[in-house]
């Protein structure tokens, strides 16, 4: 029986999942691969906390070199996560010859043009699977199953923190606070959830997955972000009453001339294959010109799913080497050379659906108002509800449906909307995606 | 630039779609594989009619030796269907040493150890993603992806034609007849839809999935299969009204000891994952000891859809050629040393939560006679709603939610409760899944 050998950088929560699932899927990983997999050496600075599965003699230690540079170690596994060091260890472990296997979405996202180069100009072979969407098996199935197709858009939720937090407000009615105080409570959010909640690991998530699908650089720092802070109960409500639900989204779209790569919140119909996406299940909605659409879901987050992932792509490499073919897929999906960088599109200049929520004083010729100022701006108006007003607020909820209208025409129209006197507080806009 | 050369045997509705997809997508396939694939030969009897793609002069002939003959070629590309003439060309390629990519569920639902074997002892790769929910990479996630995973269980929405059926049934409030017609006139069901609507192409399925899953043979015949031809829209309403949708599902359980393999009618939460999966989507859902469950949804069937994963599974066999590793994975997930034998479970064997639907006539203690019969065979009821007869009907439908109960009990309990005066009709049960 042969084995192959792997060194893990890390040994936190991800860290410690990959260990236990190599230890308890030990016989049914041979079976699948017809080889074993052994981890030789651990790294990480903390070798004294008890993590429930205990490395063999001699296997952990403070220094990532001794996994870098092992003799035995073909593949590298690098999950402590964050730019540095995570950037240097795995540079080095490219530039040593050594395979890949990392979950460090923030880290593809911000350096992927330098750490995918390397291992194409190295000849070897980096996994990602565990960055994007946990256990979901979506960079598979974009470098390996979708070869002959040209995709037009993907659509993630692929945050389970926000997601968590829009359920609870959607399913219980409470508001952002609360449902995020929950999601700490629960070990879901972290102490500080500002990646999270602002829509920064989204972003993070979908520039790798724009990368793989158009075959262009692209780097999280041009993504257009807004994240859930601002969504509030009533929002949650009267999208209910329009017939939708309110998640974030990551959305990368792609009309064969320019990119338009963004993260928000977005309603999307009842009756889409996502709105029953809740909890912290994260979906993937990719669409191409020959299977109109397909949809990943799966838990996005956690140790298991993604020490699931990263197992995955340890045995992808395993079964390279034992056939004798190290490098088979491009790092990027698509060949080095011909990853070509496509011109990004302006938030301003795109096109969509909006939902608009105002709060204007209860009083005539209000709606003839601001329906006047959109009409300027030409927006035209497809179904308008007015709420009453909760027991502390000041004026009165009004929300509209638009027709599909220009950006830059939208915020414009809110803008000159926001100065009558009519109005009591700074209007909203949600984008609804279908 | 390299040149994967392959043969195509059967130029019908899919291998039409494999030609056109590889020449519309070829500069994208070369971006991605850094290689061309090229079809070399295409035999099929029908050497006239224009299918809108023309193969280059002597490509096509009426001969299958011709392509499983073939020096040049590689990769043979098997898209006629059916057992026969299929199994054997498919064996003769194997034996030939030939790669094979087909998308024949029936043939590899009914002949899967004797193809599965053979491809093992030649070395040689066998692709067949087409085979189960078109482009969706399920087969790619199951043999690749999910290699440390303990499957409990899959259930699958896997035909689109009865999806179709059971969504316009549960949209439009049509009857099951009128909706095949219509599934009919649009070309999604075939003038003989025996196949879809009695549950049989699902079983070739969830065969398959099965095998792939657990590691063990499993062949069509064993699965107990029951269609949607008696789902009416008394009990699409009645679904409804507690709360649930009806889809023909392909379950796969598996325990630990014993498989329970089936296809069938069931009702599923309207909150589930899959109760927006409409028309003619497909969707698979796999539970496991890592991930909880993972779904994928996506189109099962059409020319563009499938051949996306038969060209798919073409360059992936490309990519082990261009590296000099053919055989990288396992037919069958599992080595074919590992495979074995794990025992079916009978379908009165099993435990299910049932919806229960009668006709009875509207006299006094009738529920509590229907009540009592349940009750003597442990059955408990959860819910009930007796309903208005519709303007034909003899007796009034009474339907009812019970708790979980064994299947050989409830079959017990409706037989005698058939044996009533006051029953009108032959009782009915659908399982809910969730």
């Amino acid at each position: 029986m042969n084995t192959v050998k792997a060194g893990l950088i890390g040994f936190g929560t991800i860290g410690t999942g990959v260990l236990k699932i190599l230890n308890s899927s030990a016989k049914l990983i041979k079976q699948r691969l017809g080889a074993a997999v052994e981890i030789v050496k651990i790294a990480d600075l903390d070798v004294k906390t008890d993590r429930g599965v205990v490395p063999g003699p001699g296997v952990l230690t403070q220094h990532a070199d001794e996994v870098i540079h092992h003799p035995d170690v073909d593949i590298v596994i690098e999950l402590i996560g964050g730019y540095e060091p995570a950037r240097t260890f795995i540079l080095k472990a490219l530039e040593n010859g050594k395979h890949v296997v990392t979950a460090n979405k923030a880290l593809l996202a911000m350096y992927g043009d330098e750490i995918f180069s390397t291992a194409e100009d190295r000849r070897v072979s980096i996994g990602f699977e565990g960055a994007v969407g946990g256990g979901i098996p979506i960079i598979r199935s974009l470098r390996e199953a979708f070869v002959a197709n040209r995709f037009h858009s993907i659509e993630g939720i692929v945050n389970g923190t926000a997601n968590y937090i829009l359920s609870r407000m959607s399913d219980d009615g409470c508001d952002f606070a609360s449902a995020l105080r929950e999601a700490q409570d629960q070990g879901f959010a972290e102490s500080d959830p500002t990646f999270d909640i602002e829509g920064i690991d989204s972003a993070h998530k979908i520039a790798i997955l724009s990368r793989l699908a158009y075959g262009t650089p692209v780097t999280f720092d041009e993504i257009s972000v807004q994240g859930i802070t601002h969504i509030t109960q009533e929002d949650i409500q009267c999208a209910r009453d329009f017939g939708y639900c309110i998640k974030l989204l990551a959305i990368s779209k792609y009309d064969g001339e320019a990119l338009d790569i963004r993260v928000h919140p977005a309603m999307i119909p009842m009756t889409h294959p996502m709105a029953n996406v809740n909890g912290v299940l994260n979906a993937i909605r990719v669409c191409d010109n020959l299977m109109d659409e397909s949809i990943l879901i799966g838990h996005g987050a956690g140790a298991l799913p993604t020490g699931s992932a990263v197992v995955g792509d340890v045995v992808e490499i395993a079964r390279n080497l034992l056939a004798g073919a190290p490098h088979r897929v491009p790092a990027q999906s698509f060949q080095k050379s011909e990853v070509q960088r496509i011109p990004f599109r302006e938030l301003y200049e795109i096109e969509a659906q909006y939902y608009l929520r105002f709060h204007v004083l209860d009083k005539p010729r209000v709606l003839s108002k601001i329906a006047g100022i959109l009409g300027d701006h030409s927006i035209s108006i497809e179904s308008v509800i007015q709420r009453s007003p909760g027991p502390h607020e000041r004026g009165v909820p009004l929300v509209m449906m638009v027709h599909r209208a220009n950006e830059r025409n939208t915020q414009a129209a809110l803008k000159e909307i926001d100065q009558l006197d009519v109005v009591c507080d700074k209007s909203n806009l949600i984008r609804v995606e279908k």
